[in-house]
């Protein structure tokens, strides 16, 4: 690096250019309606919660005990056995769904993982890391697993114990996964031994306020759960938590104190600020404040789907979703607001910070551009329907 | 969870206890010394440096390009080739090492991984996760790897290509590997397929002002190298860097194109902030910093031997280490300083920020204990020889 900054010009312009790209943000699943000003004199330490949370390490400026309170907040929330359950923060949704992964193939060293084709990229990277053989199952058109193919696909695999990856939430549509589907086939295939890893990213954080309800949580059956800290709760870092089942944990200490080594978690050192931020936002907003967080949300979605229905735009949303999805916009819009597209289709997240001033100004935006086509239309690929 | 505080005083006893212990603590190697209050209002921004920090995201709120000068940086430090390297902040050594060992998989999925047996235990665990045999190597009594041994066991599986994990810097003794060695090895012995990943966890950052020289970067033969950039840096989360060439990177985007993902980094979603910080202290600091703040280490480690050994305590250190290696203290002594121990031994690593003063409060403590104890070294394991 040869250009050392010797006044703070280049640190402004980074700072000016985040702050722009910031208030553009729409089409990403990350609050940014925080304030945790009150915690940055904790920045001066150097918070290093290595290893498990529920061990007690050597190195002191660590936050494990606030830790153990966070996994305890989420416990009761996925309703966990309050005496079997185990987790640590993670450094977001990759690493939760890594190491349910990782938990499910000690427990079955033998086994296949089962995941639909609206299934996160990461959670094919984790396959491959993990060196374990796996199936891709049909999605179907609203984002959630197409259960008949799972289940003839595992009747043609009855002798090798499944690990199934569900979603709560696929990235593109937030289709949901139904647990309790899942394991109805599971019963009627006579399969004892499986693992149901749920990746609850971003919906997790506001799974039990869906009514009707969405089988996903532990209760449901999963035997681990992963989600973002940063997206719906919101934080400077990417964050997230894991919880699996106690037990499940004592399976992977004895491996690896097996292999010699001592630590339960995947990255070791770990980032305790993320824990420090995360405790912190929990507090202040309770389970009471995340319902509240989700019924704006909602309220958001609806006014969303209808205002682009009203320039005849096909938008639409799962049932309980947050996400409105529309037919692909132009480049110009999805760069100006970040919308993350794929094939068809384009999203906005209704995140708990927006508003309907935001809206409304992607409205004005989209309104413009197509009385700038000749037809109107022209930057929105058409042909999708609505399901 | 139920207490949810009203007041800050859960918060303000909770800053006060990471105040107390950080002020103790000199048996880990972090560097305490910086101030990062004028990035402090970049933690209103959701900085998700999310991918490969090479390829643009259609997530702005990010600091890609300043990633890119943190990698050019260590790339230029570690003598790799300006036209064919690669690399991203991680969130430690443990993902450095990790990423290092999955790139070795994906150039040899059928090799096998040699480390020694002074390797830190997150490197069993990484071996475990993604699935390789591995052979452990004798050490030597100074922590460095055992070559002999290394030589015959290569021997024996000549038609297995090696991937060597070599220590630059063993947890406990600071013991370096000598790459020269290992790569005349693997010569003699005709091994022409192999990869050598250096762990530069805590020494890589000031590895290129010892002298004599102690061969260990990507000039030296190493294909991979990791080092921590909360550790000698210092920065209040985790963070470090991992470092390959361009080449080995595009067989794993190959590998990973395939199975249909995207992203290069083992993660996904990243601390974009602790690439801010990071830029930030080596823009201020350079490598000239870098050798400054190693020749004051290297001092006091001097100092710190000298003053244990006048009250017979039988202190050492490697050539070039920080790290002063002594017997076992007493659980005491270890509680309040935060010592790390392991078998016989215990160690002080003297990092930029140790200063005398510490040094002499420590030597006070010892001499105290020594003076209670009738004849004064019973609370030292003095069966451990210098070596």
């Amino acid at each position: 690096m040869k250009t050392r900054f010797t006044s703070t010009g280049n640190l402004n312009a980074l700072m000016n250019d985040l702050n722009i790209t910031n208030e553009l943000l729409i089409g990403y699943p990350v609050a940014k309606d925080f304030d945790f000003s009150e915690l940055y004199p904790s920045l001066k330490y150097v918070i290093n919660n290595v290893g498990d949370p529920f061990i007690e390490s050597t190195y002191k400026v660590q936050t494990h005990k606030t830790e153990r309170e966070v996994i305890a907040f989420f416990a009761q929330l996925f309703r966990a056995n309050p005496e079997d359950y185990w987790g640590y923060v993670t450094t977001g949704g990759t690493e939760g769904n890594l190491y349910g992964l990782y938990v499910a193939r000690e427990r079955y060293p033998n086994g296949m993982v089962y995941y639909s084709e609206t299934t996160h990229y990461s959670v094919k990277k984790n396959i491959h890391l993990l060196n374990i053989p796996s199936i891709v199952i049909r999605s179907q058109e609203n984002g959630e697993i197409d259960y008949e193919d799972l289940k003839n696909t595992l009747l043609s695999n009855r002798h090798i114990p499944p690990i199934i990856m569900t979603n709560f939430g696929t990235t593109m549509k937030e289709g949901k996964d139904d647990v309790s589907k899942i394991k109805s086939i599971l019963e009627k295939l006579a399969v004892k031994s499986y693992h149901i890893h749920s990746d609850g990213a971003l919906s997790a954080c506001y799974g039990s306020f869906i009514e009707p309800r969405i089988p996903y949580d532990i209760k449901d059956g999963a035997d681990s759960i992963s989600l973002s800290g940063h997206k719906f709760i919101g934080s400077p870092f990417p964050c997230g938590i894991v919880l699996t089942k106690r037990s499940y944990r004592d399976r992977i200490a004895n491996d690896i104190a097996y292999i010699g080594s001592l630590d339960t978690t995947i990255t070791g050192s770990r980032n305790g600020h993320a824990v420090l931020f995360l405790w912190y936002a929990i507090n202040k907003m309770g389970a009471e404040g995340l319902r509240k967080r989700y019924k704006h949300s909602l309220k958001m979605t609806t006014y969303c789907i209808e205002e682009l229905k009203k320039i005849e735009i096909n938008a639409w949303s799962n049932p309980g979703a947050i996400t409105v999805v529309f037919p692909r916009t132009s480049e110009k819009l999805r760069n100006k607001w970040q919308l993350a597209t794929e094939d068809h289709i384009t999203h906005i997240i209704c995140m708990p910070n927006i508003s309907k001033e935001q809206i409304d100004d992607f409205i004005t935006d989209v309104l413009e551009e197509q009385k700038e086509n000749a037809f109107g239309k022209e930057s929105f690929n058409s042909t999708l329907t609505e399901i």
